[in-house]
């Protein structure tokens, strides 16, 4: 793969938009393990092997595949606590599901062990019945280090935002300035909470990374994702970019994945709550999850927590909140989320307004497809529905298999085209193995 | 008190460095609560209410009392990982110590709880014969947030480095360009590394912060804990800083705390063990505690920690490493540090090269105390021995009265002649009291 320019590159970081798949070969995974490459290794590492944000070397693939698992080394966070209690057991009954083989989306033969590594995966979990059948960590993953999970963080604001509503703090169809009276003469000026949640605002905002006036590199100066000039004087903070936003178009007519919909969000339940997003997070899911492992979110300048694309989770405590939302909310013996808010993101947004947004394809989400709430609803017979991140990041759930699984990864493109077509067959394929046994 | 120019007061947060007592009058503590002065409340905070890296104001006091428990909303950090187990219980036999009187350093009658406002406490615990007789949070402490410890860490770094050459990984006595060759040409050519654990190095480094010049101002800047200027062209890295250093005098003679000493330690051992200090503390000390909470060291531009001063931690798990140090390194039923790394800390350094230092008196610390592998020895008849940091932070370990004392604080005075002596009478009079029950 052809590194692409700095400035390219860099953006999708923090918002996992889906790009077009490259014409160039990708390089061999086998190859990119950062420990036989010599990234950061040695006290001080090599200068020539040493990966830095202030000149933005952390976004090049292969470091990528160390940065992934390091973020909190390289930015400001903020702590999504456990809690006190010890961690809820998971208990494992392994299978062996290496072999099981199936036709990719090219034609070609494979299996679920190639797939692991052609789509670069950091680790992976697969949970039946809410029992581990399978866990893998691959590249430099390990079991308690958090890892980025890109734009899966737009589906915990979502999930707690629909908990605020349900609880009555919060109401979804009112107006976005009824909270944050801030945003009257923007964008959100006459827009819905829920437009948000659903991504049917009409705002100026691409987050085409070719274009280098897209109010995507404005959102990744101001929110600390990226090194800036000396002379930068443009927004500091999530909350001044989100003031600069303009309307475009009409809100609530069709699909429009953007990430800056969800930092507004992420804005609104804080002023709501009272409580920053690490300390809701906190109090709403992790603590009563009983995780194993402390969450984290970057921060911009001021400590706000990136809501759409900041935060970092480690394996097992995503497959835990991922069989949460499979059991409706229930996990740990006790009604974590409610009922109601896992049954309305499974019966899905408005087909039709998914199908009008000029977005690309993607197997099992084109035509009759959804979104709600921050999650993907396929509507297809498994009733699948899941959280993605850029790069490879997965919760996909299929409550007809009982099956959740969970993927960390650290794939060189910047697309979901680029792993999500081979990983879905290899998981339907996984999913019918667990049926039929 | 009047605010010192930024300049002056940044320093200090890294290093600890001991200086003189100003002579305004401190500010009333109980005005200085973060929440009813409005810093960093609501989303955001009021501008004139935000603290921020960028422009210094982290450091300038009552905004300390904020900045010292959100350091890592601030600063990129390593995590030192609990481990996977449930925390060691400490038992609760709760003693109303408030109302214990004693005589203050300046003659007047004060009491336990008044020394808690007057030394501006986040937090503090008593563990009387392991148990928790005393526990209290104020300002906007809570038991779960990591408070930064300062020189504290220094302490550590010490008993990591000790714990290496009990187990043969290092050799105390070797001069300290075996494991760093690249060290040679600088002030630790012919220094040894029992030199750095006792802080008897000549080099040539001031933390006199009066003097723009000093060495301080370099080491702050290279290690990340101060913005620079656009056109800065410094080291940028603690190694890169450490490489600059020149000798001045001789090693060996006379105690001098100079906190790049400790960061030189903290190379060794990350070079002999091939770990970072963070996953060395969390293997040797942080998951045999069984702690409650992971810590973090922040870190350099190249992920490096900072092994002066750079470590926070919650204050349950400061007292359970304290009572660990009180037992002969055994904890949690098995021994985790060596006892003899703890019999020969406490045995302590020469007296007689503290005596020679220029070095403040301190009470209990004058004449016939002694520094030693990165810890403070009383030999006072009690046998105290500790670990501290500016600002109020403290580990207070007094075997004859089965006592430890652990205290995270925001004093505003960079100065342990501005708490320490007040701290330590009330301390003695618990102890008292507790022995005498």
């Amino acid at each position: 793969m052809s590194i692409k320019p700095l400035a390219s590159v860099i953006l999708t970081f923090v918002c996992g938009t889906t790009l077009a798949q490259p014409a160039q070969p990708l390089p061999d995974p086998a190859t990119t393990d950062p420990r036989t490459l010599g990234w950061m290794q040695g006290f001080p590492p090599a200068p020539e092997k040493t990966i830095r944000f202030e000149d933005g070397s952390f976004y090049k693939f292969p470091r990528t595949r160390w940065t992934f698992s390091h973020v909190r080394e390289l930015w400001p966070t903020a702590n999504v606590w456990r809690g006190p209690s010890a961690a809820t057991p998971l208990s494992a009954a392994p299978r062996p599901l290496d072999a099981i083989s199936f036709t990719d989306d090219k034609g070609g033969k494979t299996t679920w062990a190639e797939m692991l590594t052609r789509t670069y995966t950091d680790s992976i979990l697969v949970l039946h019945k809410g029992r581990i059948v399978y866990e893998k960590y691959m590249n430099i993953a390990e079991p308690q280090v958090p890892h980025s999970v890109f734009s899966i963080t737009k589906s915990f604001v979502g999930v707690l935002a629909a908990t605020l509503a349900a609880e009555g703090t919060l109401d979804l169809d009112a107006p976005v300035v009824k909270y944050i009276p801030e945003l009257k003469d923007g964008a959100y000026g006459d827009a819905t909470v829920r437009n948000l949640m659903d991504m049917t605002v009409g705002v100026r905002y691409s987050e085409k990374y070719a274009d280098p006036k897209a109010e995507i590199w404005d959102y990744s100066r101001a929110g600390g994702s990226l090194p800036v000039a000396a002379d930068y004087a443009g927004p500091k903070t999530f909350y001044e970019f989100l003031l600069t936003l303009k309307k475009e178009g009409s809100h609530g007519e069709a699909f429009a994945y953007k990430t800056v919909n969800t930092e507004v969000l992420a804005w609104i339940i804080k002023r709501v709550s009272g409580k920053s997003l690490s300390a809701l997070m906190s109090e709403k899911i992790w603590q009563p999850l009983g995780v194993e492992n402390d969450a984290y979110f970057t921060v911009d300048a001021i400590g706000t927590e990136g809501g759409g694309g900041g935060l970092n989770l480690t394996l097992r405590d995503m497959a835990r909140f991922g069989d949460m939302m499979r059991l409706g909310g229930k996990y740990n013996g006790r009604q974590i989320i409610p009922q109601t808010v896992i049954d309305d993101i499974r019966k899905g947004g408005d087909p039709a307004k998914f199908t009008k947004a000029a977005y690309p394809d993607v197997p099992g989400y084109g035509k009759g497809s959804s979104y709600r709430s921050m999650w993907w609803v396929s509507h297809n017979a498994h009733e699948v529905f899941d959280a993605r991140g850029i790069h490879g990041q997965r919760i996909y759930i299929d409550p007809k298999a009982d099956l959740v699984v969970v993927k960390l990864s650290s794939h060189p493109v910047a697309s979901n085209l680029a792993n999500i077509p081979l990983t879905d067959r290899a998981i339907e394929a996984v999913a019918a193995h667990l049926m039929n046994d």
